[in-house]
């Protein structure tokens, strides 16, 4: 099943792409490499969440967040392509997760994102991922989720 | 000489490949590139050092665990290619240091993975680099370590 | 213009290109991709800052030393390729913020970075980035940054 199929039989509809919150660029391509910059949980152009994970996050909503990050990157692609059906294979995923002292569960986190990737794009979705404890993230955020795709 | 017997010479053996600790694959490969996922220092599916660095774990030690880290994921790789013998080019290395507060040493913890790379390698071993420190790491782990790999 | 001119016009002298921090190459280049290892704000091989964004370092001074980085990579680019007009596009930025407690300004800081970028290469200096707050850095400096180009 296409990704856009997909995407319509899981009753998702993708934000609008969000814009940069510094001077780069939300993806730029080199060859068939899409990379997508690194997304926050926001909507409207509004942080949905601040906070750390083990701090008044849980890891439930930590995922969540991290979920609403790969809504934003998709759109992103999306907007980039024309469709989501232009993507090849997602490739790999950088998990950034705020974490309070002693917060050890980012993949849980991050999995949020992943699963969404698989969901949507199927054996299409599988990536390497690295997932790791920052101390602080942009406008406080709890998570962070960056991109790469190959695309067609 | 070849990677492969390089192995054989230094009387290294790879340990069998480690799984994912979430929604993501060990490796995905792109055109010649081979993204590994992070991998922190495990061994039979266990951590072998929990901790940070400046606090319980010292820089020879995160060596060593940087160092268990690219163990893991050589076997990553040969099971992934067959042989080590078709990487053409160790290309970037990724070191995520759980760092006590004062802690600054990342580069000699992650020269543990390096070097390995290097010795394994020759010339083909050598890469890019950034080393960092972070607040908290997947499981209290000291180390992870993410690798990109030119391959056949 | 070119980015050779555009830097001659700036009044922009790169500074010499600087070695390692440990067992890596200041740059590995596979296919058209040219990763530069992670580059912190020092010159002559001394770091030209120690401290963390939100304690004593402001976030003006993190975006000049964000620069500092910048023209440290791109010495390191001309050095590999002999000019810069070989770059095709600058792809992704790494941006590694230390940061205090509650320090959240990493955009800010990283654009130090974009800027220079977006200045010295117009529109192939557009790229992704992802910029996040860290626990701790190589010798203690505020900022890290690595590069990834699209070379010719």
């Amino acid at each position: 099943m296409s990704a856009e199929a997909k995407l319509k039989e899981l009753g998702i509809e993708l934000p609008p792409p969000p814009g940069s919150a510094g001077l780069y660029s939300p993806c730029v391509r080199s060859g068939n490499l899409l990379f997508i910059a690194g997304q926050i949980p926001q909507r409207d152009g509004k942080p949905v969440a601040i906070g750390k994970c083990g701090a008044g996050i849980s890891v439930e909503q930590g995922a969540e967040l991290a979920a609403l990050c790969t809504l934003n990157a998709l759109a992103i692609v999306r907007n980039h392509l024309g469709t989501l059906d232009r993507v090849v294979q997602a490739v790999r995923v950088g998990g950034f997760v705020a974490s309070a002292p002693g917060f050890v569960q980012h993949p849980q986190v991050i999995n949020g994102a992943s699963k969404l990737l698989l969901d949507v794009f199927g054996d299409r979705g599988k990536h390497a991922r690295a997932a790791v404890g920052m101390a602080e993230l942009p406008a406080g955020v709890p998570v962070e989720v960056e991109f790469l795709f190959e695309v067609a």
